[in-house]
């Protein structure tokens, strides 16, 4: 048997983390599917940790614990953020860079401009940033009892296609699915992130000592309507999206006209 | 007297914010600027908020304090990232939508790859979602005592410029600054951000318990080594950089490729 064959049968090595916490129906799912692609280890979260973005942990300490709930490779909570879970995996975890990185099942959508806040998809970003193909997965139900069924059959058919064919160097995938059962869904779209934006809205209580505190919470707008080619678009219209996502923010069109300024 | 004139004649309105809390000496220095262009309006966090990424909260309450520090228009601490900074300053606390939003003057570099984790810069990102002309500024210099003499003056430039210009939609500028004389600056070089990465070093300690708890710390690596278009090139070379950033994280160019697997 020559090395080439033994190399191909070695299983993928495959990392899996989220937003919600490591308990989180969404993370179990996706561990469900990824079990049977390969050998898996999970490092998650200890507490939800929505809304997170591409924060890490600079100016306090960071905690591991082992846990046994997934029947994995090897499984760690970690007290801190989804980037910092990627960067200890990759550090400190793994006997080797994974073939795939995973996050999610998010519950709840991480489309257009939602993928600059999504902890879901900073993971997958941050894998991307190491090199390692990624991918964040997003159900558009916010739900604790969301059913997970269609989304497993969408995961492991788009997680296959990436062990696949790699991605390109600097992109990883923000797939978002649709709440809808299986038969319901039309197919998949490959899509550009719409433009749109959240209109806050702050949410002003009182404390008992009659103080104001305040909710962040928001109305979503969307200014790329019947745009078919966002990823708004494909969810509306009963499709999955998936954007390839970059982390390089670099404008490069807008160089050449503020070069014109002459500062 | 035309409106046309009594229009031009009215003074910007500049929100000023940053990571590194509102009684950090970089955002002293930006405010001292930002008086001489126009009315000033403070929302900073009320702690150190570095590594924070485009964090929002929205599994927590956040509190606004009014503060008297700056003697500017108006001035407030947020316990929130400089993300809700900005959402505060917009949707509860400005007369209408300000001329500028400021984000900094950062202690220490967010060149390259660190675009994304800085809270410095997420503010000046979050300012560009709601459609304002936005700036994040950085000093290459960690220290507490950084001189911010040099920095003032290109703060003023710039600031200057994109009072006169405006910015493309969707863009905002991350400004680095080379910790160096005024004199010793050669110039302002607009700049893509340089391909880099942290390999990551977490420092495992031990509490007085015998468990080990970690920081997470890293050296920095430049995958872009002598390209002169990058901001790590221009920094290394005594230059100001400018990166114009967006928040459009679509990998535009991976939207064909990845259609070709039909998934």
């Amino acid at each position: 048997m020559s090395i080439f064959v033994i190399m191909k049968k070695r299983k993928p090595l495959i990392l899996v983390t989220n937003d919600d916490g490591i308990t989180a129906p969404g993370i179990a799912a996706l561990v469900e599917v990824m079990k049977t692609l390969g050998d898996v280890v999970v490092v998650a979260p200890d507490k939800a940790q929505s809304g997170m973005g591409h924060a890490i942990t600079i100016n306090a300490t960071l905690r591991i614990n082992k846990v046994k709930i997934y029947d994995v490779m090897d499984e760690y909570s970690c007290t801190g953020t989804p980037v910092d879970c990627v960067k200890f995996a990759v550090n400190k975890i793994l006997p080797r860079k994974p073939d795939l990185c995973v996050s999610g099942i998010n519950h709840g959508a991480n489309s257009s401009i939602n993928v600059i806040y999504s902890g879901t998809m900073s993971a997958a970003v941050e894998g991307s940033i190491e090199n390692i193909p990624s991918i964040g997965f997003s159900l558009c139900d916010l739900s604790i009892n969301a059913d997970f069924d269609a989304s497993k059959k969408i995961v492991k058919k788009v997680s296959e296609s990436v062990l696949k064919n790699g991605l390109p160097k600097g992109v990883c995938l923000n797939v978002n699915i649709p709440k809808l059962k299986f038969d319901e869904i039309k197919g998949i779209k490959i899509c550009r992130q719409a433009k749109a934006n959240w209109i806050e809205e702050l949410d002003e209580r009182f404390d008992p000592h009659g103080k104001p505190y305040y909710w962040l919470t928001g109305k979503f707008e969307n200014f790329d309507k019947d745009q078919k080619d966002t990823d708004i678009w494909a969810l509306e219209n009963n499709y999955v999206s998936i954007v390839p996502t970059q982390f390089d923010m670099t404008a490069h069109k807008a160089i050449k006209e503020i070069e014109k300024w002459k500062i």
